[in-house]
Protein backbone atom coordinates (compact mmCIF):
# COMPACT_ATOMS: atom_id res chain seq x y z
CA UNK A 1 0.00 0.00 0.00
CA UNK A 2 2.42 2.45 0.71
CA UNK A 3 5.20 3.67 -1.80
CA UNK A 4 9.27 2.05 -0.84
CA UNK A 5 10.48 5.73 0.32
CA UNK A 6 8.03 5.54 2.70
CA UNK A 7 8.39 1.52 3.92
CA UNK A 8 12.53 2.16 3.69
CA UNK A 9 12.00 4.76 5.78
CA UNK A 10 9.19 2.61 8.76
CA UNK A 11 11.49 -0.01 8.47
CA UNK A 12 14.64 2.07 9.10
CA UNK A 13 12.44 3.73 12.08
CA UNK A 14 11.52 0.56 13.10
CA UNK A 15 15.27 -0.11 13.82
CA UNK A 16 15.47 2.26 16.77
CA UNK A 17 15.01 0.89 20.07
CA UNK A 18 11.48 0.45 21.53
CA UNK A 19 10.31 1.36 18.34
CA UNK A 20 7.58 -1.10 17.02
CA UNK A 21 6.26 -0.94 13.56
CA UNK A 22 3.14 0.87 14.16
CA UNK A 23 5.16 3.69 15.53
CA UNK A 24 7.78 3.29 12.83
CA UNK A 25 4.87 3.90 10.44
CA UNK A 26 3.58 6.60 11.94
CA UNK A 27 6.66 8.56 11.77
CA UNK A 28 7.37 7.94 8.49
CA UNK A 29 3.72 9.15 7.57
CA UNK A 30 4.34 12.44 9.48
CA UNK A 31 6.68 13.83 7.61
CA UNK A 32 3.57 13.86 5.08
CA UNK A 33 1.55 16.46 6.84
CA UNK A 34 3.23 19.27 5.60
CA UNK A 35 6.71 17.99 7.78
CA UNK A 36 8.81 18.37 4.78
CA UNK A 37 11.07 20.68 6.58
CA UNK A 38 11.26 18.54 9.69
CA UNK A 39 12.47 15.71 7.09
CA UNK A 40 14.99 17.73 5.38
CA UNK A 41 16.49 18.57 9.38
CA UNK A 42 16.50 15.51 10.80
CA UNK A 43 18.02 13.60 7.45
CA UNK A 44 20.81 16.96 7.54
CA UNK A 45 21.48 15.87 11.10
CA UNK A 46 21.74 12.53 10.88
CA UNK A 47 23.78 12.15 7.74
CA UNK A 48 26.06 14.72 9.43
CA UNK A 49 26.34 13.12 12.92
CA UNK A 50 29.41 10.59 11.94
CA UNK A 51 31.53 13.25 11.18
CA UNK A 52 30.36 15.29 14.62
CA UNK A 53 30.53 12.65 17.20
CA UNK A 54 32.36 9.49 18.19
CA UNK A 55 33.06 7.69 21.60
CA UNK A 56 36.44 8.28 23.52
CA UNK A 57 39.12 6.34 22.80
CA UNK A 58 40.24 6.30 25.92
CA UNK A 59 36.89 5.90 28.30
CA UNK A 60 34.43 5.09 25.60
CA UNK A 61 31.97 8.52 26.76
CA UNK A 62 30.66 10.61 23.74
CA UNK A 63 33.19 12.75 22.24
CA UNK A 64 32.69 15.67 19.92
CA UNK A 65 35.38 15.45 16.48
CA UNK A 66 36.42 19.19 15.29
CA UNK A 67 35.46 20.36 12.57
CA UNK A 68 38.29 20.47 11.16
CA UNK A 69 39.53 16.92 12.52
CA UNK A 70 36.67 15.01 10.96
CA UNK A 71 38.57 12.10 9.93
CA UNK A 72 39.05 9.05 11.75
CA UNK A 73 41.40 10.43 14.25
CA UNK A 74 44.13 8.33 16.16
CA UNK A 75 43.01 9.63 19.50
CA UNK A 76 39.47 11.13 20.53
CA UNK A 77 39.45 12.38 24.16
CA UNK A 78 36.28 13.41 25.32
CA UNK A 79 35.69 16.84 27.50
CA UNK A 80 35.86 14.99 30.57
CA UNK A 81 39.02 13.29 29.75
CA UNK A 82 40.05 16.62 28.50
CA UNK A 83 39.91 18.34 32.11
CA UNK A 84 42.89 18.46 33.57
CA UNK A 85 40.60 19.66 37.22
CA UNK A 86 39.16 15.90 37.15
CA UNK A 87 41.03 13.37 39.66
CA UNK A 88 42.84 10.97 37.75
CA UNK A 89 43.09 9.17 40.93
CA UNK A 90 39.44 7.97 40.75
CA UNK A 91 37.85 5.69 38.27
CA UNK A 92 34.27 5.74 37.92
CA UNK A 93 33.41 2.30 35.78
CA UNK A 94 29.97 2.31 34.39
CA UNK A 95 27.85 0.06 32.17
CA UNK A 96 26.96 2.51 29.33
CA UNK A 97 27.21 6.15 28.24
CA UNK A 98 23.69 7.20 29.72
CA UNK A 99 24.80 5.89 33.02
CA UNK A 100 27.90 8.25 32.70
CA UNK A 101 25.05 11.35 31.63
CA UNK A 102 23.43 10.25 34.93
CA UNK A 103 26.33 10.29 36.98
CA UNK A 104 27.87 13.53 35.93
CA UNK A 105 24.40 15.57 35.85
CA UNK A 106 24.41 14.75 39.31
CA UNK A 107 27.60 16.92 39.89
CA UNK A 108 29.22 14.12 42.43
CA UNK A 109 31.71 12.52 40.26
CA UNK A 110 34.90 14.29 40.67
CA UNK A 111 37.25 11.46 38.88
CA UNK A 112 36.75 10.13 35.30
CA UNK A 113 34.82 7.51 33.93
CA UNK A 114 34.96 3.91 31.97
CA UNK A 115 32.48 2.96 29.78
CA UNK A 116 31.96 -0.99 29.70
CA UNK A 117 30.03 -1.10 27.14
CA UNK A 118 28.35 -4.62 28.66
CA UNK A 119 27.49 -6.38 31.58
CA UNK A 120 28.58 -9.46 32.45
CA UNK A 121 25.65 -12.03 31.71
CA UNK A 122 26.23 -15.83 31.83
CA UNK A 123 22.20 -16.54 30.70
CA UNK A 124 23.15 -14.16 27.69
CA UNK A 125 26.66 -15.51 27.05
CA UNK A 126 28.82 -12.73 28.06
CA UNK A 127 31.50 -13.90 29.55
CA UNK A 128 34.23 -11.77 31.03
CA UNK A 129 36.35 -12.30 27.89
CA UNK A 130 33.84 -10.01 26.04
CA UNK A 131 34.58 -7.45 28.94
CA UNK A 132 37.18 -4.39 27.84
CA UNK A 133 39.46 -5.91 30.99
CA UNK A 134 42.81 -5.44 29.23
CA UNK A 135 41.64 -1.87 28.40
CA UNK A 136 40.28 -1.01 31.81
CA UNK A 137 43.44 -2.60 33.90
CA UNK A 138 45.96 -0.35 31.14
CA UNK A 139 43.63 2.79 32.99
CA UNK A 140 44.04 1.37 36.20
CA UNK A 141 47.86 1.23 35.87
CA UNK A 142 48.23 4.99 35.36
CA UNK A 143 47.90 5.63 38.60
CA UNK A 144 44.31 4.90 39.34
CA UNK A 145 43.82 4.06 43.52
CA UNK A 146 40.25 4.34 43.57
CA UNK A 147 37.36 2.15 40.98
CA UNK A 148 33.99 3.41 42.05
CA UNK A 149 31.95 0.33 40.43
CA UNK A 150 28.93 1.92 39.25
CA UNK A 151 26.86 -0.75 37.64
CA UNK A 152 23.30 -1.15 38.04
CA UNK A 153 22.13 -2.87 41.46
CA UNK A 154 21.17 -5.78 39.04
CA UNK A 155 22.15 -9.52 38.91
CA UNK A 156 24.39 -8.63 35.59
CA UNK A 157 25.76 -5.65 37.36
CA UNK A 158 26.55 -7.01 40.47
CA UNK A 159 28.35 -10.03 39.04
CA UNK A 160 30.25 -7.41 36.65
CA UNK A 161 30.90 -5.69 40.02
CA UNK A 162 32.75 -8.84 41.75
CA UNK A 163 34.62 -10.04 38.70
CA UNK A 164 35.91 -6.34 38.91
CA UNK A 165 37.05 -6.72 42.12
CA UNK A 166 38.45 -9.98 41.70
CA UNK A 167 40.31 -9.05 38.65
CA UNK A 168 41.40 -5.00 39.37
CA UNK A 169 41.38 -4.90 43.43
CA UNK A 170 45.61 -4.57 44.45
CA UNK A 171 47.52 -2.98 47.31
CA UNK A 172 47.03 -0.02 45.32
CA UNK A 173 43.83 0.35 43.92
CA UNK A 174 40.78 -0.27 46.29
CA UNK A 175 37.54 -1.45 44.48
CA UNK A 176 34.23 -0.07 45.59
CA UNK A 177 31.11 0.00 44.90
CA UNK A 178 27.76 2.31 44.52
CA UNK A 179 25.50 2.30 47.51
CA UNK A 180 22.09 0.48 46.96
CA UNK A 181 19.50 1.15 49.09
CA UNK A 182 16.25 2.87 49.32
CA UNK A 183 15.83 6.05 46.87
CA UNK A 184 15.52 10.11 48.16
CA UNK A 185 12.17 10.51 48.84
CA UNK A 186 11.40 6.89 48.81
CA UNK A 187 8.62 4.88 50.59
CA UNK A 188 9.70 1.55 52.77
CA UNK A 189 5.88 0.30 52.78
CA UNK A 190 6.71 -0.14 48.98
CA UNK A 191 10.16 -1.02 48.61
CA UNK A 192 11.14 -4.70 47.97
CA UNK A 193 12.40 -7.23 50.19
CA UNK A 194 16.44 -7.23 48.48
CA UNK A 195 16.63 -3.54 48.88
CA UNK A 196 15.25 -3.36 52.09
CA UNK A 197 17.98 -5.99 53.38
CA UNK A 198 21.07 -3.81 51.50
CA UNK A 199 19.72 -0.77 52.93
CA UNK A 200 20.14 -2.35 56.42
CA UNK A 201 23.58 -4.20 55.41
CA UNK A 202 24.86 -0.85 54.36
CA UNK A 203 23.71 1.42 57.35
CA UNK A 204 26.12 4.13 58.52
CA UNK A 205 26.58 6.04 61.86
CA UNK A 206 24.11 8.77 61.81
CA UNK A 207 25.99 12.20 60.97
CA UNK A 208 28.85 10.32 59.49
CA UNK A 209 30.24 11.40 56.17
CA UNK A 210 27.60 12.02 52.74
CA UNK B 1 26.21 17.52 28.82
CA UNK B 2 25.73 16.03 25.06
CA UNK B 3 27.54 17.47 21.88
CA UNK B 4 26.03 20.52 19.93
CA UNK B 5 25.41 17.54 17.01
CA UNK B 6 23.39 15.18 19.27
CA UNK B 7 21.37 18.00 21.23
CA UNK B 8 20.20 19.06 18.00
CA UNK B 9 18.94 15.53 16.88
CA UNK B 10 17.37 14.94 20.02
CA UNK B 11 15.15 18.01 19.32
CA UNK B 12 14.56 17.32 16.26
CA UNK B 13 13.61 13.12 17.19
CA UNK B 14 11.46 15.22 19.87
CA UNK B 15 8.89 16.82 17.13
CA UNK B 16 8.00 13.03 15.94
CA UNK B 17 4.24 12.68 17.03
CA UNK B 18 4.51 10.23 20.64
CA UNK B 19 8.12 10.94 21.04
CA UNK B 20 9.39 13.44 24.36
CA UNK B 21 12.87 13.32 25.23
CA UNK B 22 13.45 11.45 26.68
CA UNK B 23 12.75 8.94 24.68
CA UNK B 24 14.06 11.19 21.70
CA UNK B 25 18.09 11.36 23.33
CA UNK B 26 17.82 7.44 23.57
CA UNK B 27 16.99 7.74 19.84
CA UNK B 28 20.03 10.12 19.23
CA UNK B 29 22.86 7.98 21.51
CA UNK B 30 21.67 4.84 20.25
CA UNK B 31 23.60 5.70 17.02
CA UNK B 32 26.77 5.82 18.74
CA UNK B 33 26.31 2.34 19.78
CA UNK B 34 28.32 0.91 16.31
CA UNK B 35 25.10 2.25 14.28
CA UNK B 36 26.59 5.35 12.08
CA UNK B 37 25.05 3.09 9.08
CA UNK B 38 21.98 2.96 10.52
CA UNK B 39 22.36 6.62 10.58
CA UNK B 40 23.47 7.14 7.13
CA UNK B 41 20.78 5.05 6.21
CA UNK B 42 17.79 7.00 7.77
CA UNK B 43 19.22 10.62 7.18
CA UNK B 44 19.84 9.47 3.22
CA UNK B 45 16.02 8.19 3.28
CA UNK B 46 14.80 11.27 5.22
CA UNK B 47 16.74 13.55 2.63
CA UNK B 48 14.97 12.03 -0.19
CA UNK B 49 11.61 11.81 0.67
CA UNK B 50 10.31 15.10 -0.28
CA UNK B 51 11.51 14.20 -3.96
CA UNK B 52 9.96 10.83 -3.57
CA UNK B 53 6.15 11.39 -2.31
CA UNK B 54 4.04 14.17 -1.85
CA UNK B 55 0.24 14.04 -1.85
CA UNK B 56 -2.25 13.52 -3.98
CA UNK B 57 -3.71 17.09 -5.66
CA UNK B 58 -7.05 14.88 -6.12
CA UNK B 59 -7.48 13.21 -3.46
CA UNK B 60 -4.73 13.63 -0.35
CA UNK B 61 -3.91 10.22 0.08
CA UNK B 62 0.20 9.67 -0.57
CA UNK B 63 1.18 9.49 -4.19
CA UNK B 64 4.65 8.48 -5.65
CA UNK B 65 6.31 11.28 -7.73
CA UNK B 66 8.08 9.49 -10.75
CA UNK B 67 11.70 9.66 -10.60
CA UNK B 68 11.97 11.98 -13.72
CA UNK B 69 9.21 14.26 -12.59
CA UNK B 70 10.75 14.95 -9.40
CA UNK B 71 10.19 18.66 -9.43
CA UNK B 72 6.72 19.76 -7.94
CA UNK B 73 4.31 18.67 -11.10
CA UNK B 74 0.64 20.86 -11.88
CA UNK B 75 -1.39 17.27 -10.77
CA UNK B 76 0.18 14.34 -8.42
CA UNK B 77 -2.45 11.07 -8.71
CA UNK B 78 -1.98 8.53 -6.07
CA UNK B 79 -2.77 4.86 -7.24
CA UNK B 80 -5.88 4.76 -6.37
CA UNK B 81 -7.14 7.86 -8.07
CA UNK B 82 -4.86 6.35 -11.45
CA UNK B 83 -6.98 3.04 -11.13
CA UNK B 84 -9.43 3.44 -13.75
CA UNK B 85 -10.90 0.04 -12.34
CA UNK B 86 -12.41 2.30 -9.17
CA UNK B 87 -15.72 3.39 -9.39
CA UNK B 88 -15.71 6.77 -9.50
CA UNK B 89 -19.56 7.45 -8.56
CA UNK B 90 -18.66 5.96 -4.86
CA UNK B 91 -16.60 8.59 -3.16
CA UNK B 92 -15.21 8.06 0.63
CA UNK B 93 -14.59 10.68 2.97
CA UNK B 94 -12.03 9.83 5.65
CA UNK B 95 -10.10 12.49 8.31
CA UNK B 96 -6.69 11.59 7.59
CA UNK B 97 -3.93 9.31 5.30
CA UNK B 98 -3.56 6.58 8.35
CA UNK B 99 -7.61 5.63 7.89
CA UNK B 100 -7.72 5.66 4.08
CA UNK B 101 -4.98 3.31 4.68
CA UNK B 102 -6.68 0.92 7.05
CA UNK B 103 -9.65 0.93 4.47
CA UNK B 104 -7.74 -0.10 1.63
CA UNK B 105 -6.24 -2.81 3.54
CA UNK B 106 -9.94 -4.22 4.51
CA UNK B 107 -10.56 -4.18 0.88
CA UNK B 108 -13.73 -3.72 1.22
CA UNK B 109 -14.04 -0.15 -1.07
CA UNK B 110 -14.20 -0.45 -4.25
CA UNK B 111 -14.78 3.36 -4.83
CA UNK B 112 -12.38 6.22 -4.46
CA UNK B 113 -11.41 8.44 -1.80
CA UNK B 114 -11.01 12.17 -0.33
CA UNK B 115 -8.86 12.85 2.75
CA UNK B 116 -10.66 15.61 5.27
CA UNK B 117 -7.40 15.82 7.07
CA UNK B 118 -9.01 17.72 9.63
CA UNK B 119 -12.51 17.13 11.42
CA UNK B 120 -14.63 19.51 12.21
CA UNK B 121 -13.99 20.71 16.38
CA UNK B 122 -16.17 23.69 18.20
CA UNK B 123 -14.05 23.14 21.17
CA UNK B 124 -10.82 23.20 19.41
CA UNK B 125 -11.73 26.38 16.65
CA UNK B 126 -11.82 23.82 13.56
CA UNK B 127 -15.27 25.77 12.26
CA UNK B 128 -16.50 24.41 9.06
CA UNK B 129 -14.48 27.31 7.15
CA UNK B 130 -11.55 25.21 7.87
CA UNK B 131 -12.72 22.16 6.01
CA UNK B 132 -12.26 21.75 2.09
CA UNK B 133 -15.49 21.59 1.41
CA UNK B 134 -15.21 23.35 -2.00
CA UNK B 135 -12.43 20.43 -2.85
CA UNK B 136 -14.95 17.87 -1.53
CA UNK B 137 -18.04 19.60 -3.19
CA UNK B 138 -16.04 20.03 -6.62
CA UNK B 139 -15.42 15.94 -6.51
CA UNK B 140 -18.84 15.91 -5.88
CA UNK B 141 -20.06 17.16 -9.11
CA UNK B 142 -18.02 15.31 -11.30
CA UNK B 143 -20.80 12.56 -10.89
CA UNK B 144 -20.73 11.14 -7.32
CA UNK B 145 -24.07 8.79 -6.61
CA UNK B 146 -22.91 8.08 -3.03
CA UNK B 147 -20.67 9.21 -0.30
CA UNK B 148 -19.72 7.28 2.27
CA UNK B 149 -18.63 9.23 5.22
CA UNK B 150 -16.18 6.82 6.98
CA UNK B 151 -14.94 9.44 9.64
CA UNK B 152 -14.45 8.25 12.98
CA UNK B 153 -17.65 7.22 15.12
CA UNK B 154 -16.55 10.06 17.57
CA UNK B 155 -17.85 13.92 18.73
CA UNK B 156 -15.74 15.39 16.04
CA UNK B 157 -16.37 12.88 13.36
CA UNK B 158 -20.03 12.69 14.04
CA UNK B 159 -20.39 16.30 13.57
CA UNK B 160 -18.56 16.34 10.90
CA UNK B 161 -20.48 13.77 8.97
CA UNK B 162 -23.66 15.49 10.13
CA UNK B 163 -22.43 18.61 8.10
CA UNK B 164 -21.31 16.95 5.33
CA UNK B 165 -24.82 15.19 4.65
CA UNK B 166 -26.21 18.93 5.03
CA UNK B 167 -23.83 20.24 2.55
CA UNK B 168 -23.16 17.49 0.46
CA UNK B 169 -26.71 15.53 -0.05
CA UNK B 170 -28.91 16.32 -2.97
CA UNK B 171 -31.38 14.70 -5.64
CA UNK B 172 -28.51 13.03 -7.17
CA UNK B 173 -25.86 12.35 -4.05
CA UNK B 174 -27.11 10.13 -1.08
CA UNK B 175 -24.09 10.45 1.92
CA UNK B 176 -24.42 7.93 3.72
CA UNK B 177 -22.36 6.72 7.00
CA UNK B 178 -20.32 3.84 7.88
CA UNK B 179 -21.81 1.94 10.27
CA UNK B 180 -20.74 1.96 14.24
CA UNK B 181 -21.43 -1.38 16.70
CA UNK B 182 -19.95 -4.01 18.26
CA UNK B 183 -16.31 -4.72 16.64
CA UNK B 184 -16.03 -8.35 15.27
CA UNK B 185 -14.70 -10.60 18.18
CA UNK B 186 -15.86 -7.90 20.62
CA UNK B 187 -17.50 -8.80 23.98
CA UNK B 188 -20.99 -7.09 24.86
CA UNK B 189 -20.45 -7.79 28.24
CA UNK B 190 -17.25 -4.93 27.97
CA UNK B 191 -18.71 -2.77 25.61
CA UNK B 192 -19.72 0.73 26.44
CA UNK B 193 -23.03 2.35 26.17
CA UNK B 194 -23.18 4.10 23.59
CA UNK B 195 -22.04 1.36 21.60
CA UNK B 196 -24.51 -0.66 22.46
CA UNK B 197 -26.87 1.70 21.86
CA UNK B 198 -25.76 2.22 18.54
CA UNK B 199 -25.66 -1.51 17.64
CA UNK B 200 -28.83 -1.43 18.78
CA UNK B 201 -30.54 1.32 16.67
CA UNK B 202 -28.36 0.03 13.92
CA UNK B 203 -29.82 -3.71 14.18
CA UNK B 204 -30.26 -5.15 10.84
CA UNK B 205 -32.28 -8.00 9.27
CA UNK B 206 -30.44 -11.85 9.93
CA UNK B 207 -29.66 -12.86 6.45
CA UNK B 208 -29.45 -9.40 4.99
CA UNK B 209 -26.61 -7.71 2.64
CA UNK B 210 -23.28 -7.76 4.63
Amino acid sequence: MLPDSLRTLTRLFARLPGVGEKTAQRFALHFLDNQFALAHALGAALLDLPARVGLCTRCGNIAERSVDNAAEPEELLCRICQDPNRDRSLLCVVAKVVDLIALERSGAMPGTYFVLGKLLSPLDGVGPEELPLAELRARVAEGVGEIIVATPPSVDGEATALLLAQELQSDSTTVTRIASGIPHGGDLEFTDQITLSRAIRGRRGVGGPG
